[in-house]
Parts: C-alpha cells; sequence; structure tokens
C-alpha cells in the first residue's frame, strides 16, 4: 500500500476547480501566445488585486524559468545578484542564473531571511571597480526555503535599502500565497510586496495550479522588451490559455488565498500536535512546512505510513524532518500522523 | 460574431481524451520532476514506437525550449548549428540559440528543406581554422515551415552526410505527427527519423495535447547528463505528470497518428476544393498548411468569416494565404469555405 | 630564400618609433590597469582629434576583444546585430559575437558596404515581435573587408537611418588608418566618423602597432559601466602602459596617418602598375588592399618571389589574387613586383 | 617627488631583455596568429620545461583571459567550477566566468589555498542531481593571492582526489614562477605542475613580460579544437610574434626562474628585515608578497616615501600592508624601506 506523501506540495495535480475550468474552457477558438481571453482576464484579476494598475504581467511554466527570465531582463552582463545561500537560485537551479552569465553574490542567510546588514557587508565585498561584478540586484524568496516569511517591516528595510543604493529588489514567490496567508502580526499583502519590490513573481503550481507562474512587473523601465525575453527563454507557450485559465481561477474569487490557507493550517495543525507530544521544531512554522526533531525510532515508525525528508541527522539518534502540506492535504491523514506520534513508546 | 480560424494548429485546447486524462489522474498522489508513473510509462510507448529502447527521453514544455536544451547538450561553445533560412530557430525564436552562445550558419532552403548541397556548401565557406566557428550539428524541421515534409531517401541521404563529416543531425519535430501522417511514397516512419538522426523531438502541442514536446536521444553520447541541460533551461516541471499524462494519451493506442491524419485530411480537402474552383497553390499540400493563390477580392470575402494569414502579396490583385487545419478543424467548416471559394463571382 | 610578405598588414612587428617608445618608457614605475600616464595621455590625444571631449575612451590588444567588449556592453539579451555578409564579426571570429548571446542579422554587402536598403529591409523581415530578435545595432567596418572606404555621404545616411530607427551605430576601425588616409572626394574624418557613429575602434595593430585598438564611446549613455566590460572579458591588461605608450606614439605627432598613407601609396603603386602593365582589378583600390585578376602563368611566377593570398579562381585560367600593404611596405619590393609583372611573357 | 611603488609586481614594463628581444627581431616578416617561428621556438622550449612532449600550448595576453579561455574550453554548460573563496576569478575578474555561463563552488581557503577536505566538503554539498550543477573542475592558484605555495605533498593530494571523483584540476599561474622559485622542501617543479594537472598556465607578465600568459594542456582530451577558443574570446592576437619573442626570451637560459628568484630574495629580505626590528607577520612569506603588521603610526611615516596598499586595519591601531616585489625592485629600495622601519620610533 502507498504511503501518505507530505515529501512536498506537487505531489497532486490541480485544485479540481482548474481542471475544470481547464475542461470546460478547452474547445474555444483562442488566439496564441498568451493574447486568449483568459489569460488578458487573469491578468487583470492580478493587476487589481496587487494594486498596481499599470503593471505588466507575463505568465510562464516554471519557477526556474520565471527566474531566469526575469533576471535576463533586469541585468547588463557585468551586474551579479545578491542572494541568500539557501536561496533556489543559488541550490537548486542547476546554475541556470550563471548560465544568463550572472554571478552570484552569497550572503548567509538569517531564518532562511536576507538582512540589511548581510546585503549591506556584500556591497562593501564587492566595491573594488571594475575588477569585482557590480551588485545590482537583490533577489529573495518569501515563504523562504525554510518555510520562514518576512514581515513587512523586514521587506520594506530591505526595499529601502535598495532604492537608496541603486540596487533591483526581485521576490521569488514560488510560495507566496503560504506567505501571504500566514497568520502573523506586521504581516504583507500583495499590494505590499508589489510596491515594495521592482519585480516578482507569484507562484501557482504550489498552490494548485498544474504549473503556472505569473511574474509582476511594476518598475515599468523593466518591462519595456520584457516578451522578447520570455520567448527567448523558451517561456512563450503556443496555447497561453493553459496558463491564463488556471490563473483565472485562482485569481477570480479568491481561490488562490484559500488554497494557502488550508495548506498553513494543515501545516500548523501537523506543528501543535508534534510539539504537543513534546518534541520540539527546528524552526518555527510559520506557513506550509514543518520541521520537526524527533528520536530515530518514531522516524522509523512514521516513515511506515507517510513519505517525507529527512532534513538532518542530529546528534542523540534523532533527526530533523520536513512535512510539507498543500490545498490537498487531508485532515484525516494529518490526524493520523498526529496519533501515531503521539502513541510511540 | 466570430470568424473560424484557420490561423494556426493551436487554436484549440487539448484533445478531449487529453484533458479527460488529466482528470481522471488528477488526485493521485506522484513523484515530481518527470519521474511519475505517467512519464515513465509514456517514454516507454514512446520508446517502443521509435525502436530504440535505449534512447532517452526527456518532457518539456514548448518547442523553444526543446530547440534550447537539445543543442545547448550538444555543443561546445566554439560549434555552430547549420540551419536552413526558414528555419524556426532562424526566423521564429528570439534569438534563443545564440543566447546559448552558439551561432547559426544559414542555407537557403529548398522547398522548405536543407539539402545535402546546401550543407556540403556551407562546410566549404565554414572551414578557415580557426577563424571561423566549427559546423557540427544540423537542424531541420519535419514538417517545414512550408509544410512539406522529406522523404526517407533526402533524410537518409543527410544522415549519410552528416555521419560523414562528423556532424550530428537534430530533427525539429513541432509538426513531426503531420509529416509521419503524410500520404506520399517514400515516407518516414517514427523508426526511420529515430535511426537517421542523433536526437529529435516529437511536438505534442501541435497534435492534441495542451503544451508538451519529447526529447528523444538516440546517441547514447548525448544522453548523459542531459537531465542537468532540462533543469538549467527551466524544463523541468514539478508536476512532470502533467507532460506524462499527455503523451500518454497520445501513445498509448495511436491517438497521436490519428489526431495528425485527421489534420493532413482536412488540409487536403481544403487543397482539392481550392484547386478544383480553379486556383493555384503556392506550394504543395503535403500535411496541414494550405497555400492557395486567390484574388484579393476573394480573401476579403473568406475573411469575413474566416480567420487566417494573408502570407504574401502577389501581382496582379492577388494574395497566397496560408490555412493551418488541426486535429479539431471540423469538416463543416471546411466544406462551408470552400463553398464560399466556388461561389465567389 | 624567403619570398616577400603581401599577405596581410600584420606581417612585422610595430614601427621603430613605436617599439623605441616602448623602450624608453620601460622603467618607469607606472599605476596598472591603464591608469598610467601614458595612457592617459593618449586617450587625450585621440579625444583631441576625434573632436569629442566627453568621449570615453579604453585601450584592448586585439580587434575580437574590442568587438566583444563593445557589443556586448551595448545590448540587452534580446537585441540583435544587424552586419554586412562579409563582416569580420560574421565570418572571422569563431562565433565570438553569438558566444556573448547576440543574434546575427546578416544583410548582403554592396563592394563590402551595408546599405541604407540594405538595413531598411533586415529591419523589415526582423520585425514579428517577440518572435524575432530585436534588431538594435548596427555594425560595419571601414575600411571594409574589401578595402573599400564609406563616403561621408555614405555614412551619414547610415547614421541618419540608425537614429530615426533607434538603432546604435558601430563602426569596426581595423582599418580605420587606411580609410582616413584614402585619397578620394567626400571623405571622412575622425570627427566625422566620431560625430556619426555611438561607438567605434581605431586600429593600432595594422597601423603601426604591436597589438591595441582604441574604443572611443561618444555616446554617453554607453559609456556608463563599460570598465566592467573590458575587466569581464579579459581586455584589461594589468600593464596598460602597453597599450598607452603605442598610441600616445602613434598620435602625439600623426604618425597614425602618416603610416596608413604609405601603405595606401604602395597600393596605389601596386594598382597602376598592374592595371598599366594591362590587367584588370576585381576591386577598385581604395585603401591598401589590391584585388588584380591574373592569368594562372603570371600568379605562379609571382608565388616563386612573393607570398600573397589566390583569392578567386576564375574562368579562363585566371585568378584574382589579394596583395596588402602596411606601413612597412618597402618601395623597392613593390616596383620588382611590378617588374615581374610587366616582364612576363 | 614620486614614492617607490610596491603596490604590485607590474609597474614598470619588462625585463631589458624582453624589450630588447621585440626590438631585434622587429622587422622580419612573419606569420600571422601565433604561427611565427618565435612562437614555436617558444612553445618548445616550454614544452622541454614541462616534460609533456605532447602538451598543447597557447600564449594569451591577459590572465583573465586565460582563464576564461581554459575553463570555457574544458566545460558543458552544467558543470561548475570550484574554486577558493579568495580565488582571482571569484573575486578580481567581474564575473568573468560567470559570463561563460558557469558556476563557481566556493570553498574556505586555509592559509590562501584549497584542501583536499574543502573540495570533498563541497562535493558533498553539490550532488543533487540534476537540481544542481554538476562539480567538474578544481580551480586554483599557485603561488595563491596570499603569496603562500602548494607543497608537492599538498598539489598530489587534490590532484589524486580529483582523478578519483572524475574532476578537471586546472592551475591559474599568474605568479608561477614565484612559487617554483621558492625556497621551501617539498617543493614543486614545473615538471611536477605539468604531471599533476589537467591543464595549467604559466604567468608571464608579472614575471618580465609586458604581457603574456601561456596555457599548457597536458590532457589531451581537452586540447582538441582548444584554438576556437582562443579565437572565440579575442585571445588570438595577429602579431601573435609578441607573445612568442617575450617568452622565448624567458625560456631559453632560465631568464623565467631568476627573474622570479630575484623578487622573492626581495621579500625575503623585506620580511626579514621587518621582523629583525620586531613586527609581526599576517602570512608567512613565501614568495613576492609581504603581510607586515605595523603600526599606524609607522605605516602613515613609511606612505611618505612608498607606494602601498593597506589590508586590513587591525585593532590596536595597527595595520597589515602587503608590500610586493618583482624581477625589477631594487635592493637599495629594499634597504631605504628597512631602515625607515627599524629607525621609526
Amino acid at each position: 500500500m502507498a504511503r501518505y506523501s507530505f515529501l512536498d506540495d506537487y505531489s497532486e495535480g490541480a485544485h479540481p476547480k482548474v481542471v475544470e475550468a481547464l475542461y470546460s474552457t478547452n474547445l474555444s477558438q483562442q488566439k496564441p501566445y498568451g493574447d486568449d481571453e483568459y489569460s488578458v482576464l487573469a491578468k487583470e484579476y492580478i493587476r487589481d488585486a496587487t494594486g498596481v494598475p499599470a503593471s505588466a504581467i507575463h505568465l510562464v511554466a516554471s519557477g526556474t524559468l520565471a527566474n531566469i527570465i526575469a533576471i535576463a531582463n533586469c541585468l547588463r552582463p557585468h551586474e551579479a545578484v545578491i542572494a541568500p545561500d539557501m536561496g533556489h537560485i543559488v541550490v537548486r537551479e542547476a546554475g541556470a542564473i550563471e548560465a544568463t552569465g550572472h554571478k552570484l553574490i552569497i550572503v548567509p542567510h538569517k531564518d532562511g531571511k536576507l538582512t540589511v546588514e548581510g546585503i549591506c557587508a556584500a556591497l562593501d565585498k564587492n566595491a573594488h571597480f571594475p575588477h569585482m561584478a557590480k551588485p545590482r540586484l537583490v533577489y529573495l524568496s518569501n515563504a523562504t526555503e525554510l518555510g520562514t516569511v518576512y514581515s513587512k517591516t523586514e521587506l520594506a528595510a530591505i526595499s529601502r535599502l535598495c532604492r537608496e543604493r541603486g540596487l533591483l529588489l526581485f521576490l521569488d514567490g514560488a510560495r507566496l500565497a503560504a506567505a501571504l496567508a500566514a497568520d502573523r502580526t506586521d504581516s504583507l499583502t500583495l499590494r505590499d510586496v508589489a510596491e515594495l519590490t521592482d519585480i516578482f513573481w507569484i507562484g501557482g503550481t504550489k498552490v494548485g495550479a498544474l504549473m503556472g507562474e505569473a511574474i509582476v512587473i511594476g518598475n515599468s523601465l523593466l518591462a519595456s522588451d520584457f516578451a522578447f525575453h520570455v520567448k527567448q527563454r523558451g517561456g512563450l507557450l503556443a496555447k497561453g490559455r493553459v496558463l491564463g485559465v488556471q490563473f483565472l481561477e485562482l485569481f477570480r474569487s479568491g481561490l488562490f488565498l484559500d488554497l494557502a490557507t488550508h495548506a498553513n493550517r494543515m501545516a500548523a495543525l501537523l506543528s501543535s500536535g508534534i510539539t504537543g507530544a513534546g518534541y520540539e521544531m527546528a524552526a518555527v512554522t510559520e506557513t506550509n512546512q514543518v520541521f520537526p526533531l524527533l528520536p530515530d525510532g518514531l522516524v522509523a515508525k512514521l516513515e511506515e505510513s507517510y513519505a517525507f525528508y529527512v532534513w538532518e541527522k542530529v546528534e542523540g539518534s534523532r533527526a530533523v524532518i520536513r512535512l510539507v502540506t498543500s490545498w490537498a492535504t487531508e485532515r484525516e491523514q494529518v490526524e493520523a500522523f498526529i496519533a501515531v506520534v503521539r502513541n510511540w513508546r
């Protein structure tokens, strides 16, 4: 019998409403390359939600494509990207950004996040003109690879620094929905993100779409000719409608945040259930990723019924594991998981 | 009232069976990044169909991505691509191949096709070591941009030349289904294509998928580390299942060729109907593209009810138009179109 | 016994004055990376000669480097270069420009030159947004690969077109000295070149330097951060003085034009001597390249004593050969060459 | 009055013998692009000195060019470079390697050097196929940026690891002469370097040439088509003789090591003089770089007569300064410098 998966937030296909929308629109004839009526309408909804009527929006099929296209569009060859050492472009994209010709300047993360201090130190260390690539764009993810989120205060401080120092701010939003749905004070809204960054993208893949990320360009200087980059990097789908229909479904009635809220709640339930059973967390649970520290015996027991990553071995025969929830996570499975934890020993 | 579109072969979504397969598999939990059971099975079917059990297969979301990834995988920085002047990578991909660092050496086409003579001339003209980039890979499309197809004899001759001269042969199969379904003597099969080339791809987008192209690498020297390139160029979908499910549906019971056969028949019907009404063709109709030469008045009349491209203005108040059919083209629309042609004047 | 070479204009080292300047300045301690006093002064002289006091100047070691750096500095990734089919970057730089990511759009030459009509046709054919790379920079050489030169009227017309159409104009001046020294009406001055282009370079290698090309950037928008590109492409010499000393020697008292004038005169002498003996020219002799059409027997006779390229075989047992003169070409050798031609048969 | 410079080892031009060789060979006609007789002979001498008769050798004008060309030649797009955090390609080449498309994987240095442990840790952390770029080439400099040198044991251990793990070993020899001339036990010879690496380069610029670095490729698999890369990156000089003449002079009678020995001795003299006066060194003096730790007052005093870099401010009103010696450093200046140190306070 197959184990229930907490491996990631892309184990299932799309939310049923999304697949139904693909079905119901399937046979209408549409213009190609993103000029279909669904894409046009989806972009209107996203533009409204960001509060920047003039922003340019482009839909692409993967997060790595979104990062490649956005960064290649923004930079001249001698310009470098400042990124946290855990950043997806640093450690999980097979050198995609360097393949477009740009250096990554690595900054140690704090709770998965960039800090003003870290960026300033990187600027100081990379100022030897013209021997060092010129720092020009700051890359960060929200939620981070650790599932943590930037507060409005934190992102505003980084944004202010970027504007003072002539840096562009780019936010990778693979899990932006989870960040926006996080239940905390000083939290960011989509409008805040649009206002504080120059360019960012909204992940669809991890919040209920089959695939699809929406790149939002608020800084109009960066918007000109953007479509060329989408095409040149292979991101322009002939049937762009596929992305349009999905984002339309996610944004036309709030499904986007609803699905993230569900995922976050399931994570919170896991987290409180596990801590309630007396175990510690290796990282605070703010979105849909949970990092409990468990005895090896319990880990082995859980592996009989559940799939998840063992994140890190820890002394004392223990391990940090990673549990990821999604729009599709079933409460019954979460409760059963917690029961195994509670009943162990 | 909307006009019926003969603009291209990607005006509709996917064949209903393909969308249904997405729906029915939607909620099963699967491994990410193309290791899902549908992708694994789809690749088995494709491998069987090509007759090369050892070939490596990778599914990506767009034709430009397939071209970028395949070519970047095959070449060292100083190596160049020989391509026909009408080639998609030459004139319709926004410099995507050059963006990976490679020169395109352009050869005049004959009926949309490369010839042995053309390739030899290019080799002669690009032999000044080390001042000229080294020709290393021959790129061609089948069916071509003009809808014509390579005969088995033609492709075999090019293949032989390539092997003699140390060149790799790469076939862009955006419309490979249409070529394979072409009703002509000396025709190519999928097995022939696999045998005669080093690497090629099978287009899904234009034959009934929402998106998706299958890169097939028969030359094992080119297969090693290929997955890195897919990832690095943004082609590795988290939910790779989406591509797997669609190719599985296209290949498990012959849908792939059936849909192309329908498209070709509709084109043949258009072609014979128009020539039957006394008009010439600017190119032979071999697949799903039709290029009639019509009086401007008739073109204007047709534009009232149908969408299509005016390909070229011709003297004598005439124009070549392009009509493209697909798996979704309705016979009634074709017949109504022909009726307009017949009844004009 | 060695044959006397008319193969090219870089068979000897540097003009003796240039080597002497290297010797006499050799032991002074100087700042590295082009901040030495010779480079600073050389740039002043060049700036004066161009009549653009605000222009930025960078010295690099080779023409290919100058082309790579200038073009990479000017373009975003989706932007393409319009170039004549004989252009050095098209056929003699091993794909150097494509290796920086940019497409070359090829235009047929007329007497080695680009024309307004050719550029306009290329713009028309490359206008399909966003499927085609965006034409952004026009590349031309003066003198051309055929030794011909642009008149002031011709370059002004191209310049005007570029400004109207939002194109940058870049002039490869590997043999700019020869062009400026050409003895013809409607001729260009260095000031004209600086005024009509956005960026250009002045070749030193072919006019009496050991090596060295001076990139001159008149368009201030293109000058910012240029030094990064010089460094990134490997063009920043630790002992930048080497280039500075040489350009200082070439420009401080007119040596630059004097040496080119000598080379052109030697070519004119060859040309008139050969036509005087009854033979035709395959191209007009405007600078330091001579393309006589000679019987094969005479070619064989000449090859006994002289080295040169056989450019093209021609029917009737004839051949076009290429003779190149330089600052170092000896009048005695030219006269002896002509004598062989006259005395044949 | 000008201060005497200990800023770097490229403040002067070339060793007088090198300039004289340029002068004496200046007017002979030679083949272009490195096929001149001087380059041919220089390569013979270098080949003899390395003990690898079959090695391929290419001469280029700068260290950054040597690094760009060597690395671009060796790697496929998904392959990454392991380099120490102080590496020249990491912090002083303006993103040159990334501009060729390759990721740098950074390893903390120990005394300026890579270690086997550091490389192994990098391999472990970059093993997530295909999400992480594939480590393929190890880059190190000898002497290092700190002036330290690899022992034969150290380089042999790294070489063994590389061969076991399928990695190429590349040595940047900008200051290889200084390393080879270092007076220590377990020292490397040029033959050892050739045997233990796959590809390396011998710096000329910092040891008495005007410019020039000799890339030596012992691994024959890496040598094929190398000349294309030299051309494509702008490294092929029309008058390649300039580099050939210089390397011939450096290698035909031992000048190469003699000049480095002088530089090292001057550094040793500085080092012992300063420690003899009671001051500490921040790094061991093994080659031609000296890093004394001095009181700010003394630093200010020295700056009146000498130019050098203040490397790092240290608590207690002190600073580490960097003094670099070269073939041109005058013993009198060294002694005068030491006298200032001794006489202070």
